[in-house]
Formats: structure tokens, C-alpha cells, sequence
């Protein structure tokens, strides 16, 4: 961080002075009937000219957003859409909250069909009373809620030699943010009773997969959830219905989904999910496994990809970081591609593994700009840039790229996905 | 509060302990073979009895809940469905977030159909430059994000004189939180010029009804947003889109929908819903006017009126509680209609003017039992029993009851709304 807190604050002040004052003028212009084209969803009649000479439309049980919003989870390019994934539009983000309806998806075998009254959590293993719970009793039990990111080990995957992908949706959509509801695992386990000899739990989805992952028993003690609710209902078909596990700040995969079975056992079972697959090949030809942790990350979300500018002057840089090992302490901003930093304002209540938004005002002098965004976690860990990581990691390795995203702004205005 | 904290802090480890002590052996029971009948909807085919047999469902752009999930708002009853109001289902809550599908209503003329792209904000009066703004211009200007709860202040209405409702969802059901998105009033009104003559803001809604209410300068340069955003994307069209204000703590009905005007003013207009509506007539006859804060509540949702518990031993008592004048500062339960009071575990993090959730185990002896909760907020205002409420205010006037509500559970398990 190069400007000290106070100078970053009074350039804030006058920064938001002159955007209204930018606005006076144009909303002048607006007022004066220069009203941009409508935008109606085709085969759907227009909205009302003027809506306060119509009655509305009653009230309704239960929601839908409006016709005119149009913002989607894109699928990645698989050769099924059952074993596939989407990224979540965090360029029409707001907030820290992911709509659950766009939070990104992950499937190896589709969104099964589960009737909650007939599902059921099994514990067994190296316990001294296992059990077979129903949701009832699960919803029975100490409930918790707390608000976690969750992201895929994938995310950025195809960022690593070459910017690939057109937009932050496609670069780092692999991320989504909810407020879990559930009962503790620790409050499961501790009272089920593990044996002296049970240092794992694998944890066992109920879809068409029987997505399989094993978990250290300290974790699985500290901060896991048995999740049944998401953003105040229950959790969505595609985020695990009715049951799935939250594991904070680790990898997406072992946030196991239609969660059926937890057995606890002396090992790591080896199963093709950390063996087959998330395992990081490093340059020396071994590989990383079991690496849980997704460390911190940033991005700027506004301007990002295939945005454009419509001109010089002030705008507002928005985006957000994360760190699986706890709370953002700070996120820094360049617009000169590294050379000189910014703190950015980080949007409160700070949460430890959760999406955090940072905002920064930015007088773009209309020549060609590098936007990037550096995230600090509270135990010290400074995001690395594309380099830095490449350095120690290499090229043939899929997962955990949490690299400093580089967007250009070019004199047009149109940004643009560059490696910087 | 009759319990220090560190006696119900040792209660509530014990009482966990035995949550789980019980369903050993209610599992026991169930891997017996002991499962509940299933729950399809009528006319759907059932869940697959084995998902992992079958591949599950593809990838989707936008998602929806299961199909097994029935929680739905309902209406008032009354005469019309267009100017009517519906209630968040509490009962099915968890955390502090509501669904947006979920969110409660009150429309006077319905819901109006905006294409935002020729939605604007006219902001004039006692200003020295007038605008007109677009949602781009809007959503260009510093952003905030602030998780505040709104509560209609005809929450509650039917239970000045006797227990009317059957359930939290109509007794409470008007008032839910979002995380909202926009921009500070303060920032628009600072830059186009509050005239020293302007103390109040008329704020206008687009909707057939041109809902119309005056708010004081103070607060609008405190803390009232102008949002655009619900819950991580556009706010529902039953919230207002494309555009609403939120003033934090006040009553529902201020926090104008469909927003499209703003007129600085010397002296609040005297609207109908400030004369004739929203007013609270008093026992001696006269009416108070302007009663915009919403004081303290709280309410416990499980168990509350209609629910019926199984059977005597452990269950967790669930709620919620706040405050439009700040943080929840402490909720006190009793199990035993207001003699004895036990504090709460409150969800943190604790936000200002949002629901807060609070917890407490409770061992149902089986006996009759009447439930309350009693919230206090951070500026030491303690939520009133009904008898205080109705000896300064009389049972002529219908808003701002927040009132301790009371729930009776039988001997046979049923729970009911009392008066106590």
C-alpha cells in the first residue's frame, strides 16, 4: 500500500464530489428527453409507459425476479451438461451475498432428485454409537449460521499460461457466497464418540457420482457444517438439497453435496477425487495432495472483461477477495498494472471466509490503464502475482490459481483479460 | 435476566450433550427400518427411492427451489389480492437472511411492471441543481451494501385485543431482512444542494397508488439508501424495482417502491398515508403523527403457534429479535409466561436494524409451558409486555405493536397464541 490511509480518504471525499457533479449535467440532458432505448425481453409486451395509470400485478407466494433481468450461470464448455459446471455472474454482483439461484455449480453426475423425508445421514465407522439421522432430527439438533464462500479448486483453471476467458464470470465465477444454516459436525462427532484410532472422516454425497471425499478429523472438529439452509430456506437442488457439508476456506469439492454418509476411519480412503483428480502436478513431477486450502484471492468485478467505458472521468472500481485461512485485513488496487497501489475501502461487516467487497473511486484519464487488485489475509498471506505463483507451482497444474487478475483498459474504452 | 451468563453457559453444554444422547437412539430406531412416509407433491412423479442409481438433472442458468419445498407468503384477507399484503413465513426461516421469493409485501395498487431502462429518478425542490438519473447513473455513484431488516408497522395489528392469528407467519409475518445495495441518499442530496429552507424529503413511487410519504433531512443525510440491489442481485419487483428507499429502523410503509421521485421540501407534505394512514390513534383522542421508528421485538418462531412438539425432553428454542433504533443488545427467554428469564445465545455477527437470531436449549417437561421472548437493544429500551403497550397506548390504534408475544404449549404438545 503505497498512500497512507488519511490521503486515501480525503481523495475519496472530492472523488464522490465530482461524480454528482458529473451527473447534474447529464441528468440534465436526460431530463431534456434524451432517454436511452427500452429494453424489453422479446415476444413480451412492453411495460406500461407510464406504470401509475395501471393497477399492478397481486401479491404471490413465492417470488420471481423481474423479466428484465437477465443474468445467467454460464456452463463451461463440457462435452454433457449433467457432469459440468457454471460460473456464477459475479460482473451483476452486489453485495457479498450470492443469489442462491446463481450460486455456481459443480456436478459429476447431475442434480439428483431426493425426497427429504426419505433421505438419511449415516455416521459410522470408528464411532461408539452410530447413528442414522433423518432431517428432522438434524433440524431437531443446536443450529448454527454462518455466512462462508465457498470455491472450486478450478477456479481460474484456464488462466494459467494465457488469459483465456473473455470475462470474470468465466476467470473467477467458480465462487459464490451464502449464509449456511445447519448443526456442527463437531456436535455430531463429539457426541456419536470417536474412537481413539479415527483421525479421518470420509464424507459421501447421494448423487449419481457418490462424490467421495476424505476430511482430517481436526477440521471436521472445528468448523464444519452439516448445512441444511441456505440464505434463509433450505439449501437449493444443485447446492446439495437436502443436505450437504460446509468445510470453510477449503476446496469446493469436499463441501460434499446430498450428503448421506459420514464414516469415520483411520486414513484417507484414496478416492478418485484425491487421487484421479485435485492433485496439483508440480514442475518435479510429483504432485500436491490434499491441499484443502483455498488461499486468498481478489478480483476486480467493475470494470472487468468485455466491459466499456463510455468515456473518461470518475468511476467506482468494485470487487472481491476471500481467503479460506480467515477475515480479508486489506485489498489493494493499481491502476498502473503493479507500479503503484491504493487501499481499497472494504465493505463491513468483514467476515472470516466470505466474499468481501472492496470499493476504490478511479479518475480514468482515458489513456490505456491496468486494473489489478491484491488481497492481504489476517495471517499475512499476500495474494501473488501470475509470476510469483508460476514460479514455485509451474504450468501443469490445474487447481488453486489465486493469481492478481490483470484487466486493460484500452483508450475505447473496452477492457480486456491481459497476463501483466 | 434471573440466570448469570456463565450458569446458562454450563446449562447449555449440558443440554447438548443429551440433544444427541436421545436421537442414538431415535437412529437406533430408524436404520431399523423406521422411516416416515414419503411427502411428493400430488401429480409429481416420486424422488427415485436410490438417486445414486440414477443421473441427476443438468446444469441450469438460474435456479429454483425443490419441488419438495412448500414454505409460501400468504395473503391478508383481504377484499383484493392487488392492494393487499402478504406474510414471510417465519416459522420456516433460519439465520437472518430472508429468501427475496420470500420476502413479505404490502402494495397499495399492486405491482407495478418497470422496464428499468426508462425508469427514472427526478430529484428537485428546495435543491440548487435538480436531476434526473438513470439506473446507470445510479449504479455508477459509490456504492454501499447494508444488511438492514424492514418491518411493515401494521406487523402484529390483529393482536392488540385478543390472540387472533394462528401463527408466527401472521402474528410476525411482516417484517424480513436483505442485504440491500445502493447508493446514500446523503451522497445524492449533498451534491445537488439542500437549499437551507429544505428540511424535509417528499419521496414519490412509481406505482399506480404514487405512494407518498415525507421524511425528515436528518435522517436522509444519515443513513437512508436509494437501492438498487436485493440479496446480490436486482431488488424483486414486489421490493420496488427497479429502484426503493431503505431507511433504516423505520416503519415499512417510508421505505417508498418503485421510487421515482425525491422534492426537497420546508415542512412534510401531509399526505394520506401520513393523515389518514399510519397514524396511531391514542386513548384520549388524539392521534400521533410521524411515529416513523420501529422499537424493539422479538419473537420466538420454533416452537410458535401451530407447531406440535412430539414428546417432553431437549428441544432448541429459535427467534427472532430487533431493533430499528441499533443492535440487539440482549434477548431473555422464559418458558414459564414472564416469571423467570433465561438469556438467549445470540447469531453473530449482530448487525444494526437486522433481524438478529437468538437461541436457547429447553427440556419440555411435558407440562403446560408458556413461552415468551423479550428483547432489549443497544440504547437499553426493553420490548414491553402487552398490558404496558396498551396502558399508554390504548387498543384504538392499530401500528407499532411490540408487544412480548406469548405462545402456550399443551400438555399434549400443541402450541397456540395466547394472551399472557
Amino acid at each position: 500500500m503505497t498512500n497512507g490511509a488519511d490521503d486515501s480518504g480525503v481523495g475519496r471525499r472530492t472523488s464522490r464530489r465530482s461524480f454528482v457533479r458529473r451527473l447534474t449535467v447529464g441528468g440534465g440532458a436526460l431530463a431534456a428527453g434524451l432517454a436511452g432505448p427500452a429494453r424489453s425481453p422479446a415476444a413480451e409486451p412492453p411495460a406500461p409507459a407510464d406504470p401509475t395509470r395501471e393497477l399492478g400485478h397481486p401479491v404471490s407466494p413465492y417470488g420471481t425476479r423481474s423479466r428484465f433481468e437477465t443474468a445467467v450461470r454460464v456452463q463451461a464448455r463440457t462435452p454433457t451438461s449433467v457432469a459440468s459446471w457454471t460460473f456464477t455472474p459475479l460482473q451483476d454482483s452486489c453485495g457479498i451475498i450470492t443469489p442462491s439461484a446463481l450460486h455456481f455449480e459443480r456436478h459429476h453426475a447431475g442434480v439428483p432428485d431426493i425426497d427429504p423425508a426419505r433421505h438419511r445421514l449415516l455416521i459410522h465407522g470408528l464411532v461408539r454409537r452410530p447413528v442414522v439421522l433423518t432431517l428432522a432430527d438434524l433440524e431437531r439438533l443446536p443450529a448454527v449460521s454462518r455466512t462462508h464462500m465457498i470455491e472450486c479448486s478450478g477456479n481460474g483453471l484456464t488462466e494459467w499460461a494465457t488469459p483465456t476467458m473473455p470475462d470474470v464470470q468465466r476467470t473467477h465465477g467458480l465462487t459464490s457466497c451464502s449464509e449456511w444454516t445447519g448443526v456442527l459436525l463437531a456436535t455430531l462427532l463429539g457426541e456419536v464418540g470417536v474412537e481413539p484410532a479415527g483421525l479421518w472422516v470420509l464424507a459421501e454425497g447421494g448423487d449419481a457420482a457418490a462424490m467421495t471425499r476424505s476430511l482430517p478429523i481436526d477440521k471436521c472438529l472445528t468448523d464444519v457444517l452439516v448445512a441444511y439452509g441456505q440464505n434463509g430456506e433450505a439449501l437449493r437442488p444443485e447446492q446439495g438439497y437436502p443436505l450437504r457439508l460446509v468445510v470453510p476456506g477449503w476446496e469446493g469439492n469436499t463441501h460434499v453435496k446430498w450428503l448421506r454418509r459420514l464414516k469415520v476411519v483411520a486414513a484417507p480412503a484414496q478416492t478418485r477425487e484425491e487421487t484421479a483428480k485435485y492433485t496439483d502436478l508440480l514442475p518435479d513431477g510429483t504432485a500436491r495432495q490434499f491441499t484443502f486450502v483455498m488461499e486468498a484471492k481478489s478480483v476486480i468485478t467493475f470494470p472487468s472483461g468485455g466491459h466499456r467505458l463510455p468515456g473518461s472521468g470518475l468511476y467506482e472500481l468494485r470487487g472481491l477477495a476471500w481467503s479460506g485461512r480467515g477475515a480479508v485485513r486489506s485489498v489493494e488496487v493499481s491502476t498502473d498494472g503493479g507500479r503503484s497501489w491504493q487501499a481499497a475501502e472494504l465493505q463491513a461487516p468483514v467476515l472470516r471466509i466470505a466474499h468481501t467487497r472492496f470499493r476504490l473511486p478511479w479518475r480514468w484519464d482515458g489513456r490505456d490503464a491496468l486494473l489489478q487488485s491484491r488481497c492481504t489475509d489476517e495471517t499475512g498471506y499476500v495474494q501473488p502475482t501470475l509470476a510469483e505463483l508460476v514460479a514455485v507451482r509451474g504450468l501443469r497444474s490445474h487447481y488453486h490459481q489465486n493469481a492478481v487478475q490483470s484487466w486493460r483498459v484500452a483508450p475505447d474504452g473496452r477492457v480486456s483479460n491481459v497476463h501483466a
